[in-house]
């Protein structure tokens, strides 16, 4: 049968290397999983009880939008966090951040229009981008400018529209919010959407991010529930847009999904009363997060920028490598460590990097990080 | 903010019926529901109390094709209703039958190709295409040929694809072996892909419902948990592509939606196995059925195909008006019955035709079909 050009998305890296990993456990090896993105822990226990508690009810479709009191705790969350004050009705309870850019894209974008990302950025922007018509553009960033696009990028890249991230996968680095003032000024000027990624809000470490919504309005902002809430395979995120894109996104939302999982987004508003559970969470990240600094420093991996949130350090080894899907294996064949070759984030340079996750218990961090260390040595011996 | 051209799309008609009929409730009046398209039950009792029982389980992301033992029940499935031996490696577990759109268009369509609708038909249909920068054209259908389209319909508009519904809403009407494979070798002479919705699978009556597999291989087959498993709200579908499709439609839900939603695979996995409950709720419908065919001609509303399966009659009422929003307002305003007026299923011919459901409770369907014979003998009156 008839194939698309537009369907024809590039594979995911990262698959190859969690398949030789799952080769590697079933052969009975111990691996330490450096790879995978989601948080080890599942949606708090508390919520997922109170979850269990309404199961005996239908759970039809909810309305398009999402239930409104998950909207409405949304949107108070906006003011807890980042003393905004939000109208609930702009918020938009979403089938998971992917979910979130398939609406986006649709009400923003007509076939063919430049969307710029930042790279390295999280891979599925351009595979949606370009699944629905839409021509991704690589704007590439710097370990000077700590990985994040700039505003005279905008119009340099004569973009339609711009996605950000802060903390950004894979570097966690953030944009302040005079980078964002500037990049959403930048946008504006040239009629360029603004989109702005949150989903790693809430998993940071010295300094609180910045929400795009703080500095203008005329952005549409996504944000998840799977990774501070800790709900990844519940897919539900949410995003905000615009007072007057609300019934053009209603109308796609109802033909493109008709209504988010109902018992992900109820499981969603009892989850955002689980702070205790969530921060603990946060606090192993934490801890793992300054035993990746030290760790990779100790094994003779310095060049990165100590992530400002997310769970991730992306590590510029071309000191070591010129192929960055080979060093991966080769890690993972001699120290046991799976980890995710940059070509994922960056088709241009990412034969350069490589990106260490740290979602996991802290102890399987400590373990990698000593099993780096000595295949480093092994190495330079 | 900018605003695209793909994404305006058609409101949903049947949304200002739903909200008079809301207003009138909350007003003290009592309505009956015959607008609504969902199963009026919750998933299958034995199912969620499963369910419960592993919600102390993570439930992280599954993999992007789904969980391998519903894929596998899936193909089984295939065996046990339709003797077709399906390898299960073709069986996408997809965010509903909404989810397996989305990802059937990327695969199968270039921006701006034609994709033909039998109308009158489901319209997110065509809202999904345009909102993902395809061509949705109309490919117009009588009662004669029981609002199916027809071979030369795919030369004659030109189709670079074709979707059919069987059993189909609005209409309730089935094709048969012949029809299906007439209609797949259109598309096949013509390079144009063919997408067989069989949602209502299930709920069918006096005819077994023949599925495109039986007829080709060469056939994008999307199906739903919402309608025969009763399983709206969680947001859970399949759908069967050729062998050579696969690999491109796994890498297009990785990025698209990383998969769907954990939890209501396994519900999905255990409602499987309900037969019982599945079989009561199918017969409540075949009862409403027979009602709705005696009741609405005896009413005078004498001018529809009775429906083959689906829970919807498509009724013609051009002898009464040529305004069918209108006449669903005075149905709503003097009889208490909510019904949807044709003009959300076919733009161009729905002004005369009304779709009645009868997905709800047998008592509700024979009070609203009262209300219905008072009323149209009033206003013969």
């Amino acid at each position: 049968m008839r194939q698309s050009d537009r369907g024809d998305v590039d594979p995911f890296i990262v698959m190859d290397v969690m398949e030789a990993a799952r080769k590697a456990e079933a052969a009975g090896r111990h691996i330490i999983h450096m790879e995978v993105g989601q948080p080890g822990t599942g949606a708090p226990a508390a919520a997922r009880a109170k979850l269990a508690e309404t199961l005996a009810d239908p759970l039809g479709y909810t309305v398009g939008l999402g239930l409104p009191t998950l909207r409405a705790k949304i949107a108070q969350h906006y003011g807890a966090w980042y003393n905004v004050d939000l109208d609930p009705a702009r918020v938009v309870v979403t089938s998971g951040a992917s979910g979130a850019f398939l609406l986006a894209f649709s009400a923003l974008f007509d076939n063919g229009e430049r969307v710029g990302l930042g790279t390295p950025c999280y891979p599925s922007y351009r595979q949606i981008l370009k699944a629905v018509g839409l021509n991704p553009v690589d704007v590439p960033t710097t370990l000077a400018h700590r990985f994040q696009p700039r505003p005279a990028d905008v119009a340099g890249h004569d973009l339609d529209g711009l996605i950000v991230a802060s903390p950004a996968n894979p570097t966690g680095t953030m944009l302040d919010a005079d980078a964002l003032g500037a990049l959403a000024q930048a946008c504006a000027a040239k009629d360029a959407a603004f989109v702005s990624d949150e989903i790693y809000h809430g998993i940071d470490y010295d300094t609180q991010p910045v929400s795009a919504l703080q500095v203008t309005d005329d952005v549409y902002v996504v944000n998840s529930f799977s990774k501070y809430f800790s709900m990844t395979g519940w897919r539900v995120g949410w995003m905000v847009v615009p007072q007057d894109h609300v019934r053009r996104v209603e109308r796609l939302a109802q033909n493109m999904f008709i209504c988010a999982p109902h018992a992900s987004q109820l499981l969603a508003l009892h989850a955002m009363g689980c702070t205790e559970e969530l921060e603990a969470n946060k606090a192993v990240y934490a801890a793992n997060r300054a035993l990746m600094i030290d760790g990779l420093r100790a094994a003779g991996l310095t060049r990165f920028a100590p992530p400002d949130g997310a769970f991730y350090v992306y590590v510029d080894v071309s000191d070591f490598t010129d192929d960055s899907l080979a060093f991966a294996d080769e890690i993972l064949a001699e120290a046991g460590v799976a980890v995710t070759p940059g070509l994922d984030f960056d088709a241009a340079r990412g034969r350069h990097w490589l990106r260490f996750s740290y979602a996991r218990a802290t102890s399987d961090i400590r373990e990698g990080l000593d099993r780096l260390a000595r295949f480093m040595q092994a190495r330079r011996a």
